[in-house]
Order: C-alpha cells, then structure tokens, then sequence
C-alpha cells in the first residue's frame, strides 16, 4: 500500500512562463542546485549529530509516553488546562488545537500579562478543576513567571499550599533553569523539554504535545506526521523535498528580487493560529544581521476584503504563500434561499467549500495575471497527521533558509537589551 | 470642567535625538507645513462638503436611533446576533466588541465562506433565538450572500419563510444595490449605509453600531468619541491633529526613508482586532499604484516573543506603531507565590498592568537604541469613547495618508480581477 500523499508544495506562480515578469528564470533549480545541496548537508549532518532534534522527535518514545501518563492523570479530574506561556511555549499547542478541535479538556492560552484578559480568564474558571502548565525552559521568562506566581497565590488562598502537587505541571529543561530544582523540591510534575530544542522548534515536545493530548488530540497520528516530514526531509532533491524547495524560494525572492514580505494566507479560518505559529518561527529565526525575511499572516478568503488590494497593486515587496485545504472535514450545499433572481442564486448549487477553494484558485490568477509572485501548499485535509508533517516541513524550511541567509536560525540575540532595561525600570520603580 | 484628554500621539522616537541615526530631521515640521496644510485642506473641503462623511457620523440622530431601536427590538427575543458580512462590513464590529466586551448578545463574526467554521457555528446557536444581521451594501458580496443564501434555508425549514422578518435584519444602502429591493418585496427589518461611507470606514454607521449596541456598549460614548475625533482634525496644526502628524511621518518612513512597513502594537489582548481592523484600512487605502505601505499587526507583550527579534535586527524597513493603555479596567497584584528566591520573585510586587507597561517603555527604549524608529498612541483607558476617538482619528490619518501617496483612498480597484475569474470558474463547474 502506498503511503498516502501529504502535503504538496506547488511553486508554478513563482517562475517566468506562469508570469510574464517577476518570475524566477527557468534554470532556477540549476543554478540553485550546489547552494541548496549544501544547506541541506549542513542541517541534515547537524540533525543526524543530535545537534539539532527538531527532526527526530518522533523517534524516542519517552516524551510521547510521558505525555500520555500525564495528560491521562489530569483528564480524570480537570476540565480546564492554562498554559502559562508565552512565544514558542503557546503558539504551537494553541495552532495545533485551533485546526484539530478539542474534544477532551478546554485549553487555554493567556499568553500575555495583560491583567483584564488573565484576571477574567481566571474568574471564568472552577478553579477547583483546573491545572496549570507552567512552560519556561528557564524559568526566566517573565510574562509566564508572572503569572505563576499569581496562579500560585490563588491555588494556596483556596486550597492550601499541598493543592500545588495536584494543579501544576512544569515543562522544563530537564536539568538547568530555575523551574526544574523548584520543581524537584515541591514534588511537581514535571515534563522535559528535550535539550536542543529551542521555543520556536517545540511544538512536538512536551511543550506542545500536553495541551494536545489534554484537548484529546491524537498524540499517534501526530507523531506519525512528523515521522513523514522527517522521512521526505532526508532528500536534497527540492522536487522531493519541499521544504528545501519553498526555502530556495523564499530566500531568492528576498535577497536577489527584493521580496522581503512573505504573507502566508491558509484558505480556512482554523489555520489563523498556524499561520501566527509559522510567524514567530519565521521572524525570530531569520531577523538578523538588518536583513531577513518579514512573515505576515492572514487568511483566505476573508483578508481578500483586508490585504488582497494590497497584495495585488501595493510595493513589489511581497510574496503570497497560499496553503489550501482539498476537503473540509464538512461541508455546506448552498440552496437558493427561497430565491430566484439569478443575481442573487448564481452561486448556488456549489458547497461552500468548493467556492472557498475557487475563491483561492481565482486569486492566485488574478496575482499571477498581475506578475504577483505566489506558490502554493495543499493539505489534503486537516488532520492530525497532515498538520504534524506541514509544521516540521516549515521547521526544516526555516532551517534550510537559515543557511542560505548565513544567520545563526536558532537564536535571538535581538531580544535582550529590552529585557535588561525592563528589569532596570522595574527595580527603579 | 475640562474635557478630559483622549488618545495622545508621541513621536519622539521617530527624530534624530532620540535615534543617533535613521531619525527624521529636527526640520521635519517645518519642512512639511505646507504640504500638511494642502492635504489637511483637501480632506477637509470634502468633508465639509458632505463628500467624505466619515468625519461628521456623529451629527445626525437618524441612524443611531435606528440602531438603537432595531437593537433594543431584538435585545428581547434574541440572545446571539450573527453577522453575515466580510471586511469592512466585519472588523469595525468585532474591533469595538473585542476591546469593549459583550454584556448583551453574543454576537458572533463568522466572515468566511469556511464550511467547517460555518457549520459549527451553526450547530452550536438556539436558531429559535438567533438573529441574523446580513451587511452589504451591494448585495454582491459573495462570501455573504452564499452565507444569507444558506441562513434563509435554515430559517425557512425550520420557521417556515414567514420567519424572515423576524429573524433577519438587512445593513444596506438606502436605495441601490440587490438586498434594498429584497428587503422591501420581503418587509425585511433595514438599516442604511450612508451614502459616500466605504466599508473601511463605515464603524460608525449601522454597518458597526447594529452589532455593538447588539453586544450592549454604549452608543452615546461611542458618538461622543466621533465628536472629539472630528473636533481635533479641524485643525491643521500636527501638534493639535494627531492624525495629521502621524500621517506625516508615517509616509516620509515610508516614501523618503525606504520604511514601508508599519507594525501597529497594542499592548492590550483586547485590541488585537482593533489592529486587524486598521489593517485593512491602512493596506486598501493605500496599497496602489505599485507603492504603498505594508501595514502589521502585532500584540505586546505576546509578540515581543515572536517577532521582536525582527523589529531589532531584521532589515531597516519597519516603524513601530505602539498603543499604550495607562489604566487598566482590572489589575492583579504579584504577590510572591510563597516562595523566597529572589530569582523568581524579583518582580513581586508590582501589578501585571505595571509590569506589561514597563515592558513597553522599555521595548521603544531597545527599539531607539538600536536605531529603529517608533512612535506610541496613548489611551487613558480602553473605553467606548476613548476606542471611537481613536479609531476616528486613525481613519482620517488614513485619509491624510492617501493625500500625501497622491492615490484615492476610498477605492480598491484591484480586487476586482480576482472577483471576475471566480465567477467564471464557478460558472465553468
């Protein structure tokens, strides 16, 4: 049995020929070949080394199982997970329960400290039947801190100082960082974030994967997605390998085209989280040096009435990424209403499904007929399994496109000054 | 009694001073006076001259007593409102909802053509106690009119068609377009657009006040915030017209400074869709003629963990656009969770709403240190008035924008191509 096909990437508009300027040359791949077979030997050794784990996440049954014991403990007894978290300790978990759907416990994601937002989420909640995630592989972080913090004075006030056992779950470093001695010291329970793995990189972690199994996603089919991204990742070939297709491509557009502005636009309003998931990913891992690559998200076909304008006649700055779903998990046959002007009923008769992908399908035309660079990822549905593998093909992208900028992909060196002048204004009252 | 101050605008971190490079020129004001006063000139003469009402909302009772009746009306049957609308008929609605909380109805914003979120909407509302506010001002919107196509169905199967009227209330122009003459043949419940309003600018016009006094804010602070909007942009003076000035500086970022793209961050959850909104207005407005900026949206702190790395290091093309809330609603104390290291307990003390604020501070502090332009909006507090001020004052910076660029403002004549393929692929099966 051949195994069935994931996602496809499909690049068409982005070459002269499907546009008549603004294209890439035909003898792109050509060009490209020695650069690309590089980058990829770079990450591949690097991921091989266990330097760099992303990739092979599937193959160690610890973590998953680890999960699985713990979410099953906290199903028997909580309704509400809240993941104290913030950046790559929310954005994954929280894209991959927004396209997948809870079925099990709500999952919540403040991921802020704004005390409107935290102070009504906790109001709303039986605290009595709630848990807390605290995410922070440092325990440094300190948004999530914060709010730890208060959760802790809460679950005292009302429980008594034993109630913390039973309410917290800490994911963190396995051995470094604040948390984990605190952890050890309290009796908490503990997930390991696994060593090389960076915030933005976690989401098929502990860090990602507790939120999922509590909202009953299938941890089985996820790791299978990954395994199927990881397997097409060992190719240097871009017509196998996608990511490092879509990486030759994204990175040409900017750096020799003048294209910084890569707008990812899923074709369904459940992927608005993956496409703020893939922003952090994108900006965070390649923001650097003054240059790099500028991630935007919206979503198809509503920010047609937000950005299409925009995208079709602003700056030749952009490049549209379109990922499109082949068949919803359920559709809508439109009728007519009760209707009978042909001005009002010409659309019936489709599903709206159908006219949702042509809505797609239209606009990458009319961007094409524009000389508009696009390209295109298809998931044949959304499911555990597909969204898994498209989220590590992007991580393997991201990496892939690390090296063809030459920047270090697995830092942010960027973002300390603020945190040293916020804990000076802090302490200066 | 003073009238207390609204929104308040700083751009000290946009001029040489507070950046060593990359500022604007201590002579900026005076080097653009005229040009200011031209474009002041022109927005103004037409909206004196009832061309451009967006400016003058607040003037005439009729249509905040229309919503205000129809509202009141459903108020006592119904308990959600769904609006069937997309862009401009959507975002303003859910801005103010968003940011101001839902006391009455539930009112839901469903602005795709998604079968999966359509559907599950659907399955979730009591249908015998949902109202149904269908906004278009042509009637040719295809998302909408597909989703009224398929709410009428529901309404006639279940109800019977008499229940239209009930159950269905119409936001269109006063007398062109395909729903107006539907909506009289069927004795269906109306609400006019105003004629000369685009749907980036319709907020405050029944297009946005159905739902909001629907979800019961406040149309009387709401129509006050309007006033002031429009008082201060009487003047011609940036120091007075904070529109004016923004305005100004963002274009020169962009034409005079190679900085396209304004990254607008409210440090407040609650207005995230207050920032999708302005995307819209900023990218349709004045993405043309193969130039314009590239309007962001972003939230702090959140994003500070997602794309701050690219606001510090990635490449000089960006301004930053902070909003501000100096008073929270609500705040929450930090107490220190029981624990003694000071590690973890340094910010102890402190309130979140404190804490998210100094984080702001010191993010521009970073941001200028680095040389990165940016520039914060203050609000007192998020309130109806506060919110409407500000979102008035940011549709006439748009317009004053569109002065500067030398393109309309209130077109969008490149989402048509996409529109007219559609429908022959859909004709074509």
């Amino acid at each position: 049995m051949s195994m069935p096909s994931g996602a496809r990437f499909c690049s068409t508009n982005a070459f002269t020929g499907a546009l008549v300027s603004n294209g890439l040359a035909p003898g792109f791949w050509v060009q490209k070949q020695s650069i690309l077979a590089h980058s990829h030997a770079s990450v591949h050794a690097r991921v091989m080394s266990g330097e760099l784990p992303f990739l092979r996440l599937h193959e160690d049954d610890t973590p998953w199982n680890a999960v699985r014991n713990v979410s099953d403990s906290l199903r028997e007894w909580a309704h509400d997970l809240v993941v104290l978290g913030i950046g790559g300790s929310s954005l994954g978990g929280r894209a991959l329960i927004s396209a997948l759907g809870a079925t099990g416990m709500r999952v919540h994601f403040p991921d802020n400290l704004d005390p409107e937002q935290f102070g009504d989420l906790l109001d709303t909640l039986d605290l009595q039947r709630t848990a807390f995630n605290v995410v922070s592989k440092s325990g440094g972080t300190l948004e999530t801190m914060v709010q730890f913090l208060v959760v802790r004075d809460r679950l005292r006030d009302q429980f008594g100082p034993s109630s913390l056992k039973k309410h917290l779950v800490v994911t963190t470093d396995p051995e470094h960082g604040l948390l984990r001695p605190l952890a050890d010291e309290e009796g908490l329970t503990t997930l390991a974030i696994p060593p090389g793995v960076g915030g933005r990189f976690s989401v098929f972690t502990p860090v990602g994967l507790l939120p999922a199994a509590c909202a009953g996603l299938d941890l089985d089919a996820l790791r299978t997605g990954v395994a199927k991204a990881a397997e097409r990742c060992q190719s240097n070939e871009p017509e196998k390998n996608p990511a490092l297709a879509a990486a030759a491509i994204y990175h040409a557009f900017d750096a020799e085209h003048a294209r910084p502005v890569l707008v990812t636009v899923p074709y369904a309003t459940s992927l608005k989280s993956f496409g703020e998931w893939f922003v952090q990913l994108w900006a965070e891992s390649l923001g650097k040096d003054n240059r790099g690559p500028i991630p935007i998200t919206a979503v198809g076909a509503t920010d047609q009435h937000s950005q299409l304008q925009l995208w079709m006649q602003g700056p030749h700055a952009m490049v549209i990424n379109f990922v499109e779903v082949e068949a919803f998990r359920r559709d809508i046959k439109v009728g007519t209403g009760g209707l009978t002007d042909e001005k009002l009923t010409w659309a019936s008769g489709n599903t709206m499904g159908h006219i949702l992908n042509t809505e797609l399908r239209a606009t990458e035309q009319a961007l094409s007929d524009a000389c508009r660079p696009n390209v295109r990822w298809t998931l044949p549905s959304i499911n555990a399994e597909n969204l898994a593998e498209l989220m590590v093909l992007w991580e393997a992208m991201t990496a892939y496109a690390g090296e063809l900028y030459g920047v270090n992909t697995f830092d942010q060196p960027g973002v300390e000054a603020g945190k040293v002048i916020c804990k000076r204004l802090l302490r200066e009252g």
